[in-house]
């Protein structure tokens, strides 16, 4: 029976909206978010995109007006009442009222800021600029739009049964990885996709794939709707942006050497438990540790996003044996660039040393590769980062020379004040 | 937004009905009905389930009280108007009227007569007696029901990702078979598997992808009910129980060596064109062809169905040159446990020697082998053959002495009087 409604209303649209609320965004965003509106909310940043995948060509995909109504209907949305009401009633990591009553003002009265579009050499340049607890909720969206509009691209070639053919193909592909980790019992694993994925359908898809396959060893998804959807944990903790944007606004070595901790010290003020996460890569993992206060060994674990992962839990390990901390006790958090084997590997590698978990992005919620000719659906590596803080450029080095941003000078001086030697570089495939 | 009444409307039914048409049947019954309808209307057969893959313990398997309500299900079902308005005005091999105002009315007026059920050393023991023209419309249905009920006793232990997955698993194979199908520019194909289809979604689901995949290639379906459905073409001529009946009904062994012949030339004077189709391996092609009148040389073509298909068909071209025919006009359907190899294999063989067209069924609609543990879902050797007409035992021979069935003696008789020598055997795959 046609449901002529439903129908009827369909066509209303005028836009298929790829971004349909504001919590359509990683946790860990609205986490950062309250603490830059407390912290700093007066820092002007400079949010940009930026496609790594060169060979990509996204301006010659994307029509840009497609682009500008997705980016215009972003702009029009607000926090919904039922959303508001999820953040401030929930509980996240056991936790209730997470998020503070003057924080939740702000959200529920906030727009986001307008967005700057060129074209240049085949590329689209996006930037956001403004105050940074507004800008800041734009690299989410504004990724998951480009990933989708370039999907939609590529799809709108297929046939109906090719298209559904390569959603059988896929779902396949993602069944066959859950079952494979199936085969791990302790495991703990959450979605991360939500920047890189293929579409937020088939992201809802892969999350509920995971909640039937996985039962209890998925511990929840990054993304705040499907969370709320779904009634699963929303997970995450922080990002590169903070350390970022606060040793863009050093004023001296000495600040930019601190920049960092001054970062976890306002985060250790705010947060404790599951939330005491160490991202200690921003300016190499290895100096970070080195030099940090004895107070960071105390905090839950760490999160290890560049570089040879195996290498970098090792480090993680006897940084807290040197401490006198007792590393079964902390967890460490993979996060960069995981597939199936991977995780087998690094959970077989870690499983009882300390409390393993991961967070799973692109190839979970965008393993399309070899599934359309020419490798269209391949996903690629995309991001929106700050890229300077009251006029300053930001800097980011990372445990992996292939992943370094910022001007060249200014990556040298970072370089010397973090003590950063020789880096392996890694192939970035997400 | 639910569709409140098609979900009231759907909890309505008591059961989830698995033939729900008269015609989701293949062609060829209806041809052969209206044939014995007029030339035999009056011979009390008896048909019979045949469960040749014994390891599979339908009765088992198979909850008995659910086997009834579909088979009653169907003894409720009659022609409906469109049906019949379709079968009246519809053009079949580009003939209007191929359905006789007779046999019309005969065909509004059926229900199917009642059928005999009981369990035997975990098989099903399904018999149907009564006039030939009405106890033959069950083989299908019968059929059906069986292997639908099977897969949905297999399907019920599945959670709603693992179903969701094992058809992503089934698409992704069919539509790969599909793929490699359109490599042959001048193939000619149709459906022939709704007697031993997963379900009559996935048959449905199959013809489709065919239509979309294969475009012109793809000529048809023997399903009526889908090809109504999806405007195409209706394909089938003529099967095995014509001969087997005549031949049971024989007084006398040269009225037995006449019998197969009879049959055909009840059908000449009825049909010409595409529907001049021989199935020559009842009792043997090569003394079926040897001693076949001349006339028969001019059919249209012949249709391979047991034993090894290539042999068959250098049969039938030697045939046709010695009696002065150009097999290059000839027509060849290939209907026997094909599956894409076989059928690459079969075509490049004899693309151009002859017409060469394929009737792909259980490996088309059916092919689930593998998908779930214990390989719960495979296909396997279920037929409905009369077993009697008049009281008498029928024989089938075929080129395959794995497919023979009758009592030892008569087959033995059979071999004698059709001159049927040694028989390679082959393994019946489905």
């Amino acid at each position: 029976m046609v449901d002529i409604a439903t129908r009827v209303y369909n066509h209303k649209w005028k836009i298929d909206p790829i971004v349909r609320s504001l919590i359509d965004t990683d946790f860990y965003k609205l986490l950062m978010c309250q603490s830059v509106f407390r912290n700093r909310p007066d820092t002007v940043v400079r949010f940009s995109l930026i496609n790594r995948t060169t060979k990509i060509r996204l301006a010659e995909l994307i029509d840009e007006g497609e682009l500008r109504e997705q980016l215009d209907h972003v702009r029009g949305l607000s926090l919904a009442r039922g959303e508001s009401t999820w953040m401030r009633g929930n509980t996240f990591y056991g936790k209730r009222q997470m998020f503070r009553p003057d924080f939740m003002e702000f959200l529920e009265n906030l727009r986001l800021p307008p967005y700057q579009l060129e074209k240049r050499d085949g590329q689209y340049e996006l930037t956001f600029e403004g105050p940074w607890p507004e800008v800041m909720l734009w690299e989410i969206p504004a990724l998951a739009i480009l990933m989708e509009l370039r999907s939609r691209a590529v799809l709108k070639e297929l046939g109906r049964f090719e298209l559904q053919v390569l959603y059988a193909r896929a779902m396949t592909r993602l069944w066959e990885k859950i079952e494979a980790l199936r085969e791990l019992p302790d495991l703990r694993i959450a979605d991360f996709g939500t920047r890189r994925r293929h579409s937020f359908l088939w992201q809802d898809w892969a999350v509920q794939a995971m909640i039937e396959g996985l039962g209890d060893r998925f511990t929840g998804t990054s993304n705040c709707l499907i969370a709320m959807r779904r009634d699963i944990e929303a997970i995450g903790t922080n990002a590169h942006e903070l350390p970022m944007v606060y040793a863009a606004l050093a004023d001296s070595d000495a600040q930019l050497r601190q920049a960092p901790y001054e970062v976890l010290a306002d985060w250790h003020e705010e947060h404790d438990g599951m939330l005491r996460m160490i991202l200690p890569d921003t300016y190499g993992t290895a100096g970070f540790l080195e030099h940090a206060p004895d107070w960071l060994a105390g905090w839950t674990g760490i999160r290890i996003d560049s570089g040879d992962p195996a290498a970098g839990a090792e480090t993680a390990i006897r940084w807290w044996q040197d401490r006198g901390e007792d590393p079964r006790r902390k967890l460490v958090i993979f996060s960069d660039g995981l597939d199936v084997e991977k995780i087998i590997e690094l959970h077989h590698r870690f499983h009882g040393r300390v409390k393993v978990s991961f967070g799973w992005g692109t190839l979970l919620t965008n393993d399309f590769r070899g599934l359309v000719p020419g490798d269209g659906l391949a996903p690629f590596s995309l991001v929106c980062k700050a890229v300077s803080a009251d006029g300053r450029p930001t800097v980011k080095l990372s445990d992996n020379p292939a992943k370094a941003m910022g001007p060249a000078a200014e990556v040298e001086r970072y370089k010397r004040v973090f003590g950063v030697g020789a880096q392996a570089a890694q192939e970035v495939v997400v």
